[in-house]
């Protein structure tokens, strides 16, 4: 294997690793096309789904965990597969001190402190937050539904006065389709009891880490039957990704 | 550097390189972000153009060919800079034996051979052209006009029973904005003496190589202050690129 990040000229060029494409999960493309083994060498933090769009995915320090439609959180195994996933090697970054921020008000921080929206970045939180809103997606069984007939089972989770961990991505709005534009959010509690797909927070007090990447690497399931022969409407992918991912 | 191209459980993953984004080209942002030699560690075949979007690069074995505004084909130096290209390391492939086609045509051929519109594939013709239709754009100076009204000022040129090659791309139309959705497809004539940013053609005789790519890396001009700095108007520019691009 390559290794994810490399030097050239002295300096570490960052990497996004991406398996899937958001697109191909619009018609109902769920089965789990690599190994949470293999993702696991392009990177060590992230965020994704199992087969069947089993849970929410977050990924810290190398390990993967799921958080079900249950509400549960579990370590994923290394033989376990994603349909869709991105994840990234975490460097050191500077810390943002926040305090008493909406999550609206936390994506123009993160903006204000990028300067740019055409570079892909990674965003952590580490904090107490004094609410935080949720949800994951119910696990689908073969023939799959579409992946916005899937939202709508999906389940919700509210805390409050919460410590934990956001882990997620920006994306610019012309990459829509390969991924989900703007801010895509997971999160996972301290105590590893409560996270989820991000749908609203109000952080008391935190720290914001950003880390933009040199390179998006996409990486398609190219011996997927389905994946091959799926018919794409690029227009209704935009749209339901839009009404699923937010 | 990584290799482009990684051996994974003995099998070849192959992967098509990008520096730049198509929607960058919209607004304006021709500044050239990456040298021919640095791209040229990304493979050995491929397209793009030079900084002040500066005609059109068909890259072969290795060589990078510009065909200029004026028709003229020369061999472009490892500083000269690329505000957009794409490569691939090429592996041989199949030859595909195909006579008195169209372009739309022979697309059609590469279609069905493809077996799929949802992965990005390398194209390659190498054959006698009853005729050959392509374009160059005209080099432009800071502070530089959008693509469409460089389109405008692009020149054509028509030759009839020319040997040469195709070298290019077709992409899934999920990544327009990224890339130019569908077939992109440059030319050069066996004499170097005729080629460029092909409109249409009659193949007469030649043999279709298709290579299909596991990966694709995106490499974003991250030090470019003029490429952080814009703002992105994602629908217009999806039509912009429709029609500089056709």
């Amino acid at each position: 294997m390559a290794a994810n990040n490399e030097f050239v000229g002295g300096k570490v060029m960052t990497t996004l690793y991406q398996h899937g494409t958001l697109a191909l999960l619009v018609p109902g493309l769920f089965t789990g096309t690599q190994t949470v083994g293999e993702l696991l060498k392009h990177g060590d933090t992230g965020i994704g789904t199992l087969e069947g769009l089993d849970g929410e995915l977050i990924i810290m320090d190398g390990i993967v965990y799921q958080v079900n439609a249950m509400g549960q959180v579990r370590v994923v195994n290394a033989d376990e597969t994603v349909p869709f996933a991105n994840v990234h090697k975490a460097h050191p970054q500077p810390k943002i001190a926040v305090e008493d921020a909406s999550s609206d008000a936390l994506k123009q921080i993160a903006l204000k402190e990028l300067k740019t929206e055409n570079l892909f970045a990674a965003i952590r939180v580490d904090g107490e937050f004094s609410q935080m809103h949720t949800r994951a997606v119910l696990p689908q069984t073969k023939p799959y539904p579409t992946l916005a007939a899937t939202a709508e089972g999906q389940h919700e989770f509210n805390a409050t006065n919460i410590k934990g961990t956001i882990i997620g991505y920006f994306s610019p709005v012309i990459y829509a389709g390969a991924v989900a534009a703007g801010f895509h959010l997971h999160f996972l509690s301290e105590d590893h009891v409560m996270g989820g797909h991000i749908l609203d927070f109000d952080l008391a007090k935190g720290n914001l880490q950003i880390e933009t990447f040199d390179n998006f690497n996409l990486h398609l399931p190219v011996h997927d039957p389905d994946f091959l022969e799926t018919k794409i409407n690029a227009k209704q992918a935009m749209r339901d990704i839009a009404k699923a991912e937010n």
